[in-house]
């Protein structure tokens, strides 16, 4: 296993000073990395009976479709709002100033769906949370929530302590 | 070759009325038929030494990575303003309405790389000509532009005569 943590750059004091921001981009640039880390993602799931996977807007676009490509399961978009055109739900959450809305499709899930959710960055939970309720909403089933990398000094787990969760790199220093 | 067109939604009066919206929601959800569309991009540029893949937020994050994986290169994300962590430079252009801003870090492109700028839509082609400019603003080659769908009654293709285009899927009608 290549070392995840070597293709993560930490960029300091961003968005706003005091926080040490984990920069994706050199995984990104990084083809044999970027497969890796996405194999092993996948491989977890592999007979779990993953129906689709379902991703966030922005990042967790580039890691729900790859996924769900090695499972050979539809991706199912979440969206910010104004951007999904068909029938939608939505829903509002609190972010540490101010709120956000994110939408789903009310046609992306099926009734009884095992849908895993994707997105890179595990943090404090709170979209990752909202994303697993229009899921719901919708009739589907929270299989897990997957990670690329977990911020274990936020209580993001604690959010999501309704699911499993599963993340790749796990990091610890604040 | 499955019939993309039978895979996207129209969507009359989106994002307003007398606009049909192009959804590629339906795509996403068909495993067999997505795959087939990122191969067939894939395989256009396979022996044309592409160096990077390039793609704007947030659909081109869909198709962009999955393009990156099968041809074995770095994926280059272009994103909108604040997005991005590290040194970047930024280009802004002209909508319909208003103007918009993306954003590219000074070290995703290297000199003389062969950059492929991927997206879902080509429309009036404001967004890609704004991206190419900041690969090549960085001093990378824009080797092509490909898109999933080409609606042939905007002037996308006029936008981007400079560089090679390719559409998997044209769409004629108003």
């Amino acid at each position: 296993m290549a070392d995840i943590a070597s293709f993560i750059r930490d960029v300091p004091d961003f968005p706003k000073k005091g926080i040490v921001f984990k920069d994706i981009t050199p995984l990104l640039a990084a083809p044999a990395a970027m497969k890796e880390t996405v194999d092993q993602m996948a491989e977890a799931f592999l007979d779990k009976g993953v129906d689709a996977v379902a991703g966030v807007e922005a990042r967790g676009f580039i890691f729900g479709p790859l996924l769900a490509e090695r499972l050979g399961v539809p991706f199912i978009p979440i969206r910010k709002p104004g951007k999904l055109p068909y029938q939608k739900i939505s829903r509002t959450y609190g972010l540490e100033y101010g709120r956000a809305t994110i939408e789903i499709h009310t046609d992306a899930v099926e009734k009884g769906q095992k849908v895993l959710m994707v997105d890179d960055l595990l943090a404090t939970g709170g979209t990752m949370s909202a994303a697993c309720e229009l899921v719901e909403q919708l009739g589907g089933e929270v299989l897990a929530c997957a990670f690329v990398i977990e911020l274990c000094f936020l209580p993001g787990r604690e959010k999501l302590s309704k699911y499993d969760v599963m993340t790749l790199l796990k990091v610890t220093g604040e």
